[in-house]
């Protein structure tokens, strides 16, 4: 059960792998520690009093007065508590979808049978909040939509902020699927006016999957008392024990310890500087990817996963098992579509400039040996983290 | 985040607590190691790899030929998933109700809408397989039906091998929820001919919770393809990824790693001497209980869990009280009717006689000091498990 690499190599420069994922992502040492302790049993007054600093720290996260609910699942269950929860038979969604996880929203409604229209991007670029309007002006019938902040599979981050402001104005509830974005990208929930947030434990939290959130907006707390029918992800229950700082159902109490960690890690940091880092860090990222020769996938990056396209000549799926196999370094492919034409360098949770400098000498060295040599492009990813 | 009891006290004689709760249970030293290990990425060779030995060692556990489908979810995700991929709209169920467990079942059909009977037995007492018989020729309608091998809120364990007789004979499917039985009771789902058996992580199986499965018994293989609908615990999703060693969604990774160590702990001590270890421990359990002045709750007790009503004048609040508090050891209460009546003892995963030597002891004392003395029940304890 040891961590070693898929495939061992004579020209391997590494001691073990280093995940650059788009989650789940490297967990640092401490959150580890966290995860190894004793549990105490759920219905105990010292996991009770947990289990209310985890949910309040979250609610901080979001900045939000309304309610958070944890939920033993990864991040697909708080979407379809999301769905399940606020949609009640009759009402009709719309699905913003720049992605496959902006699909997840469509293939979620599908599931349940929910009538619901779409406005689509080009893989690669931001949905445009004019067609949320549009699609909200031409049907009022509309009650929910269903949008991607940071859209995972192709690097590209949503103007959520330009979307609260037209459901909003429409007087219709918005969903964002932060899963990806909580913890790198600024998503203040009550100020911005964003009716429910979906996220998850294994990405710019830093711990291992296997909780998932959904944190309700103070005036949105009436949205889930119809919904569909549900059991295991019914908030409604969630809302019952909440108040005893209980789960409605068995909390996966080891990884909600872990959690507890990150989240005082990302206290002890400050909000406000771990989004600038995660800013810092997507900068020095793109400017020395880019330096090396490789281009930005997306339009409209985002700071928690940087999507590229190799140089000319060079398979997304060389990269991919290079980066794994002589330098140690776990990154996602495309998916779909987009196989072997783009990988994807995931820099959310406890990355740092070093990190990035790594990557980035890996990436130039694999350009070099496929014929497309360049120099000095950790100077410029350095350099791109001093101006960000 | 240390784990501290939840009230100290002068009188108080341990230095860590004990959980003897019906789950989650104690985690073993080498479970917790193996939980707070790196994570390798879950799409990767070597996690897929791993997840494929679990897969495998879950179908030997459930001595099943058939396919076992892990999800990132608590014991209830794994129940929601058995109604929501077997029950497709007009048909109807049978739920075995002996507790609040079996109650769940009858609490999930409704949530959706499935029309269903339900066949009752006292709590304490388990459901007579004749009124399952009865139910299946008093309406043939029914094509499934719903029940509990261990009974947690009794402790009463159900006939399933009877119950399973009667729907081959009709030619109905049978599902049985056996998070507290598996590794406890023997419950070999083939040669029984249990269609469907649901399961959760942190019982018999010692590994904290957030990991359910669900295992389909081969002839069952067609029985999720209709269902109702279903997304993040779709069961013709988790089929899809299975082959692959994945799971749809992101699995609870360091779950995962943990339950792997759980289970070849099992594997190590050999299935059937885990089963015998069991029996003498709940045999010794209960002769020692009864020896202290305590009577047995269940006419029809578990392996895994003794529900104990105390000996007369005394509460079952105080008993749980001061077990927590002067003797360190985490017991349950009794739930719903029975709260203050009964408590409830678990032990089931990596307990020996030790530990109920331990627990009788402190349950004399606690007579005792409620004036109800006795004395030697810990040497009737040690005689029975002799004798089992």
């Amino acid at each position: 059960m040891t961590v070693t690499p898929a495939a061992a190599s004579s020209t391997r420069t590494f001691t073990r792998m280093r995940l650059f994922t788009p989650g789940p992502v490297e967990i640092p040492a401490r959150v580890l520690r966290a995860l190894s302790q004793i549990p105490p049993h759920h219905r105990t007054e010292v996991f009770r009093a947990t289990f209310q600093r985890v949910t309040n720290a979250m609610r901080e996260l979001h900045r939000t007065e309304g309610e958070v609910f944890l939920l033993a699942a990864s991040g697909t269950g708080a979407m379809e508590a999301a769905v399940t929860n606020l949609m009640s038979p009759g009402e009709k969604a719309l699905a913003v979808v720049g992605g496959k996880f902006g699909e997840r929203w469509k293939k979620l409604l599908e599931a349940y049978g929910v009538p619901h229209d779409a406005v689509d991007a080009e893989w690669g670029k931001a949905v445009d909040p004019a067609l949320v309007e549009a699609a909200l002006a031409r049907d009022p019938s509309i009650t929910t939509v269903f949008a991607t902040h940071s859209e995972t599979s192709t690097g590209a981050i949503h103007d959520v902020q330009a979307f609260a402001k037209i459901t909003r104005a429409h007087g219709k509830r918005l969903v964002i699927d932060a899963i990806t974005s909580l913890g790198v990208h600024p998503i203040p929930q009550d100020e911005w006016g964003i009716d429910v947030i979906v996220c998850g434990s294994q990405k710019g939290l830093m711990a291992p999957p296997g909780v998932a959130s959904v944190s309700l907006a103070p005036w949105a707390a009436a949205a889930i008392e119809r919904g569909l029918p549900r059991f295991y992800f019914d908030l409604r229950k969630a809302r019952k024990s909440a108040p005893l700082g209980e789960s409605a159902f068995t909390p996966a109490v080891s990884l909600v310890l872990a959690l507890e960690e990150a989240l005082t890690m990302i206290h002890e940091e400050g909000l406000d500087a771990a989004h600038a880092r995660h800013r810092r860090l997507a900068h020095a990222m793109r400017a020395g990817g880019k330096a090396a020769g490789y281009s930005l996938f997306s339009s409209s990056p985002s700071h928690a996963v940087t999507a590229f396209v190799p140089p000319a000549g060079i398979d997304g799926g060389t990269v991919v098992k290079r980066l794994r196999d002589v330098h140690g370094m776990v990154v996602a492919g495309g998916q779909d579509h987009l196989k072997g034409k783009i990988f994807r360098v995931g820099h959310m949770g406890a990355y740092d400039l070093s990190d990035i400098v790594a990557m980035v000498s890996a990436l130039e060295e694999i350009a070099s040996v496929n014929g497309r040599p360049s120099a000095g492009a950790v100077d410029v990813a350095r350099a791109a983290w001093d101006a960000a």
